[in-house]
């Protein structure tokens, strides 16, 4: 194989030392010091290769290395280097070494494109550390405002633009991170599955075929603090009785929709948050996710109907906030085809897959040809210590890649 | 009246201010600089009387007037002086302040009592700091040892033997809070009534009948922290989906009950705590209280099978921890009648009341004679910053037990 798996090794295990809660899986939310750590770690194995390093106006990271022809636009590979909170080493960051091991093997093997390469890492993937997941992608593909740099806030109040301003940033510039169609030739994302189904087969790679739509709503439940020994149960506005009602249907709602539907209940904040007070307040998020955009629409509805019936009851209100609405999207089928072929060339057993976890991929996919290649993930475990690729896994699909970068190149 | 409203509307305004969420209701944590101050005025306010000054071995501010028969236990007056979290300016503290004037008014009155009169300021009654509730009477009525000073936290992990240290007191010598059966004549507490009865029937006192028992476990549901877009719902072990099913159901069996029986979870926890994660771990309050302890004991075998069926269902699994446990108690009939012919005596309107609250007097009560006088409650709104109870209501309660005071000391 053309790509060296004791770089890939090296590389992933160098960057998960950069993490908050060392021995309790992988920490590291976006643009804090362990951000910081990273990102200098990327930047410095770029420089060791010919290529120009710059930071994007939605504080990715780039590695540019130039094509033949100045007219064509840029193949780009990446992913993103934040993680949830006490999650694994590869997520993400699989994607974002195999980028940075194809650059390096199109120098040493003296490749010379016509289009220019672009490694990228891109920041709040996870939504870790703001809520406001996808973030790098989005202000790629969609475009972001300043407004909602400044909306979106961290657990200590401070907003993606205050985190960005210091870091050098300036949030003012990120319409700046846009690019249009047509800017990117093609974005590649090589991902661990988070799933079985590889595993499970004993398929090498997997070639993404569709990724679900994900719809994330926050709902505010209001109630009324009393008393919990002087307030008759049929006197209460207790906003966790109508949260726990509701919350209680909703993995029967997923299952009625079938093919896949999945929501879940990831977040609950309760206040005021005594034992003797009756809750006033309750906030949740729900995440629901399907290949098919009336499952999403069904479960959802399904839901407020839910909400309107139990808070009419219970006598609380409630309201709803959309945090993430993205619809399924199908990968590339031109680029499916070519990284189906040159798997079958390199000899690697693959299935046509499709991804049930939110990806830049899928952020990227609406406006630029896009693909993506999983690798496989032990025991189908993700976000949490135990996720684990082997880092042969993790080579094969990085050389599956490096073909298919050339490929495109000539196309 | 020989009790003075100015003097009590005075100290109570002036007691409010010793508060961490100033416009957002009155917030005193027990052994934090607002209970410093609290306790510095209430100092202040014993150091112009007749009386010692003292804390005893569980933080309690005492007042001491001493009696002319050297022989006779002291006759308590008191209550707590710490809050909940966003509370009111009269839980706890219309007690206190009615000990402190009826002090005032033996001074003035030149009043001598046979026995020592003695007004206490507990801390922790509510238990919003530690989550460990009725502190200080349990150290004078049952007895406390280093190990539970040393076990509850707060929420950044201070425990209260450490924040005891921190106020100069030594929590190993919690155990000489402890006061004997016969060491206490009587114990007296006023407090507002946190219900809605009294104003609903525009009566003018409560003379507590009996307190309510109160259980409080914390329950502890353990699953599988998994990615929320790649699980499909039947591989899950949701912790919440656990826990948000049985929740659900707790009203129903309080109702179930009857008599006044009430449930409440007030406090609920999601680990990891991300939109796109599945909860692998929720903790979560039950507050249960009733006058039949075969209620209490019905409803918690209740939702201990509920917990069994449920978790067995979703492959979770849960523990239980039981943070408080007090059965119903009666008020000491002797003092209840003697309460009873001197509000006919003051022409003052009265009926006897049940408490749904806990108070430090549940405590006290199996070890001391021990009485309860409620006034009335606007709404019954309690544990909220719209608490409210005129002031010419609480000097009503104040003067009924000034006098019983003195009727006690003779008999």
């Amino acid at each position: 194989m053309k790509t060296k798996l004791f770089r890939i090794r090296e590389n992933l295990e160098d960057l998960a030392r950069f993490n908050s809660t060392s021995g309790k899986g992988l920490t590291r939310f976006s643009l804090t010091p362990e951000d910081r750590g990273a990102r200098d770690y990327l930047a410095g194995q770029l420089r060791q290769l010919n290529v120009e390093v710059f930071e994007d106006a939605a504080a990715s990271l780039i590695g540019r290395r130039e094509g033949t022809d100045p007219s064509l636009p840029p193949i780009m590979i990446g992913s993103h280097f934040d993680s949830v909170r006490n999650g694994g080493i590869f997520d993400g960051q699989a994607g974002v070494i195999a980028a940075l091991e194809i650059l390096r093997c199109l120098e040493e093997n003296n490749i010379r494109t016509a289009h220019p390469i672009e490694m990228i890492a891109m920041i709040e993937e996870e939504g870790g550390r703001f809520k406001s997941g996808v973030l790098a992608s989005r202000a790629m593909a969609l475009g972001l405002t300043l407004e909602e740099l400044e909306r979106h806030k961290d657990e200590d109040g401070i907003s993606i633009a205050e985190a960005m301003s210091s870091f050098g940033f300036d949030p003012s510039r990120i319409a700046e991170a846009r690019r249009k169609p047509g800017e990117v030739r093609v974005f590649l994302e090589l991902h661990i599955e988070q799933g079985p189904v590889l595993e499970k087969e004993g398929v090498e790679l997997g070639i993404v075929s569709s990724i679900v739509g994900t719809d994330l709503m926050r709902v505010n439940i209001q109630g009324r603090p009393d008393h919990a020994g002087t307030t008759p149960m049929d006197m209460r506005r207790d906003a966790l009785k109508t949260a726990a009602a509701v919350i209680s249907e909703i993995p029967l709602l997923a299952i009625e929709q079938g093919n896949g539907t999945v929501a879940t209940v990831g977040t609950l904040t309760v206040r005021p948050g005594a034992p003797n007070i009756v809750p006033s307040e309750v906030e949740f998020t729900v995440d629901t996710r399907s290949l098919n955009v009336s499952s999403i629409t069904a479960v959802k509805n399904r839901i407020i109907e839910n909400l309107e019936k139990t808070s009419r009851v219970d006598g609380t209100t409630f309201s709803l906030e959309q945090l993430l609405q993205v619809d399924p999207v199908e990968m590339d089928e031109e680029i499916r085809r070519i990284l189906q072929d040159h798997a079958n060339a390199l000899g690697f057993s693959w299935r046509s897959i499709s991804s049930g976890a939110g990806h830049d991929a899928m952020i990227m996919a609406p406006v630029f040809p896009t693909a993506m290649v999983f690798v496989p993930s032990k025991g189908g475990r993700s976000h949490c210590p135990e996720e684990w690729t082997d880092y042969e896994d993790i080579q094969k699909g990085v050389e599956l890649l490096y073909h298919t970068v050339i490929a495109m190149d000539r196309r």
